[in-house]
């Protein structure tokens, strides 16, 4: 497969669409805000019951943003001149005045708290699904150990989508981390559910190096078997399992596989604003649970990598920043997985302004 | 009262009308350079008689700035290739050649130094009538006190005419310094003059919190009465006649007011760029003249809230910048004046067009 | 001689000429990434035969600067997924796959290495013909003996060839360095070759006042003879002759000239992107050759004097920055030099276009 693309300055926003917005542990009693799909967002937690509200970040009255005001109880008050609204959005009280005007209101949102993440609905409320919010068990599982965080990077979010669905880029960005030479050598196999908007992308090592990542972490110290399983949830959640163990060793006909070394890395690929993206990332693990060391370890290093894609994607952006519009580029095999995310982005993307044109014309 | 309002990005300039350049002590013997409504402009005294001239900042040869150059004598030379100017804007040497070029002159500004400003006519010069520089008279005259300064902002300058009509912000983004909650709470009343293109709110409190800028100032420790009644000359000149005395001292039936004490606040809101506003502000007092702690107190206090509104404005412009052309905002009783001052300053800038148009006729 | 010319925003580019890349010392065994005429080049030395080879910086997959790669060999290693090139700029490896892509390959330039100067052709390869790069020799004479550097200008190309023509802003941009009032007060000979491309401005003071920069550096303590012979070959290469010796010494009649001082002053003015330019300077001497301390002096010295040139480059960009489209100029004589320099870069940027346009028919 081999291919010249003609491509846009920038990926298309799929809105109707859920995305991380934040860890649960991220949002409390101080207002946090994120944009998300261009639109400015307040994050708090109620006093009352704890739970995370979601307000657009702009009072009604002059466009200042809520997040440079204050929390009253359950209500948030504007900084500037004291609009002050409830949990749904609607104002309670202006200053200078006792009737509060009918249409005074912001727009809240959607919101579902899962699996560590809180989850937000960006486009028509109405058609929000709480069921329909992807899963990533792991993340809340006592049984599994979790290490993660958030970078920011100055890019269009494809760039991100392009980078972790072609993990070749592993043995030349990420040598002596994560990258060996098995992994840009070894062929790939890849499967596009494109009704289900699932992108999954395989690499089995049966013979490979181990890297420092996994060598410090499981203790192995000879060559292993290595299996990279891609499950791409278009447009914001990407997991990664990961599989090692000593070369030879294999899951038994049941499906059980004692002897392996199991980690989940977690993606949650969140579009700020048109070049600017919130790369959320956690790695999980079924084994040295408790060991604190392991855990300042895989969280260390895999900082270290996330920062140096955060660091190539910076400067891929500039480098495309002066490219004419239309430019083009050359794909080959390893690039599978990643035109059928951008072509399953570009339908998502397709259906949000449809949806939104129709409720437009209601 | 309560209104949805469409909004342009900017608002407009209005040409043909006088605008503080700076205070008169700013100006002397360096170039000193400010661009008002888009013109830079290089201000200096001559050394002969003092008067402070003002020359369009750009040399007619290759637009190098005057700023960047020095004052020879009342002439101007440019640091680049030496051309020099009188005062009237004349060229009167260039290099290289004893005949310098008829066309040779850079456009000269009509100034008003008056009541320790420094005022200066935009638009066409033969328009400029100094009889029509509002006053401030207590700005330099001795039984006041004055301090002052000026912050610049990175905003329209339509944001600082809104902040400034519209005092109940101080009982939250002011609030510990000259904000209490009887400012948000008590109605005003407007007064709206078209034709002179002057806005009054009035707010009188009868019986209020003393905030701590007048507490320490005035040696009150009681509740005050507490008058703020604003005189906002579009488009560049406002006043707010602040009035404190003991609750019940109201002033006699002559008008005499000696139980009470009156602090004169003055701004000048310059335009310079699309959004950046110069935001020059002075404090002027009639008790405890000669005190220089209560000189020193009220201009720090006053920069620290003249510093709050920078910050709030900076902010909100920034939020602004990222809305569409054409965003809404809501507006309610305390906006009256804001509103009918944005009104003042689109006839304005209309005005100031239609005479640049009919001028370019002729 | 006086004009008003009206000017568009940007001076348009030559392409289809050679530039000054790099002083060969600049490029080894590091990528060395240079921007010219806004096309991304990456320059090495091959292992092999120490060849300098040029390469356009981006990979053909990703589009990921090939200088944030690294060398293998004579070959690039892309960073980010390890598509390889030789020097040619055939791609030679790929991940993932055996067969690499026919159409994998980038842009490779003609280079000419000569004078101690890297020239590479901004156009269509196959008009490149070596021979026609312009000559500097005495850079790389044994004769001479050179100081020399680089330093970026954020500023339109055409203001410092309009810098350069002119040395009247000597006199008050370099006063104290190398200006002195001779050289603003002393008309110039103008000399034009349009079809050759090269402009010839003469100033020679017959009894001038010596500049410290050549002062120090000759030893000369009177008044001097001072020639300075400017030769321009558009649009990059930029020669003053510089002739000092004491007032009356002149060269004899068949052209020695043992008395006198001459110092040969190169620049390579290399457009980069639209309002930036690398402004190469040399200064060579054929006097006190091995004095270090000489050597030290005029490096330093004509270095202040460049960033002197910088400083004010890049404030006049900026005031021309938030200029009108079309504004306009004020030209005297001793801005001949300077004009035929843009005439004939306009011309040469037209026919650079046309040739492109021819190239694209075919």
């Amino acid at each position: 497969m081999t291919g010249v693309t003609t491509l846009a300055r920038m990926t298309a926003f799929a809105r109707n669409q859920w995305y991380v917005a934040a860890y649960g542990r991220e949002i409390g009693r101080e207002l946090l805000g994120r944009t998300i799909l261009n639109e400015p967002i307040a994050f708090y937690r109620t006093e009352s019951d704890d739970t995370v509200i979601a307000l657009a970040d702009r009072c009604v009255h002059r466009r200042y943003p809520l997040t440079a005001g204050r929390l009253d109880g359950d209500t948030v008050v504007c900084g500037y001149h004291g609009f002050t609204y409830d949990t749904g959005g609607t104002c309670v009280f202006v200053p200078g005045q006792k009737r509060v005007p009918r249409t005074a209101r912001v727009p809240s949102y959607p919101v579902v708290e899962q699996d560590s993440l809180v989850w937000v609905w960006i486009g028509d409320p109405a058609l929000a699904d709480p069921h329909a919010v992807p899963r990533a068990p792991w993340l809340a599982d006592p049984r599994w150990t979790t290490v993660g965080g958030m970078e920011p990077i100055d890019a269009d979010y494809g760039l991100l989508v392009d980078n972790l669905l072609d993990l070749s880029h592993e043995t030349y960005l990420h040598s002596g981390y994560i990258g060996t030479p098995e992994v840009a050598e070894t062929p790939i196999t890849t499967e596009v559910d494109e009704g289900a908007g699932v992108v999954r992308v395989s690499r089995h090592m049966d013979d490979a190096e181990c890297p420092p990542f996994y060598a410090r972490s499981t203790g192995i110290d000879g060559r292993i078997t290595r299996w990279q399983d891609i499950e791409y949830h278009a447009p914001c959640l990407y997991l990664l399992h990961s599989r090692i163990a000593p070369v030879g060793v294999l899951p038994g006909p049941d499906g059980s596989d004692p002897d392996a070394f199991h980690v989940e890395i977690t993606y949650a690929i969140t579009p700020s604003t048109d070049h600017h993206v919130y790369d959320f990332w956690a790695v999980s693990r079924d084994f040295a649970q408790d060991d604190e060391e392991v855990t300042t370890f895989l969280h260390d290093l895999n900082r270290t990598v996330v920062l140096q894609d955060v660091a190539a994607l910076n400067v891929l952006q500039k480098a495309l920043d002066t490219e004419r519009e239309g430019y083009q580029e050359l794909s080959i095999n390893i690039d599978t997985g990643g035109l059928a995310a951008r072509r399953i982005l570009a339908r998502l993307a397709a259906e949000g302004e449809r949806t939104a044109a129709v409720a437009a014309t209601k």
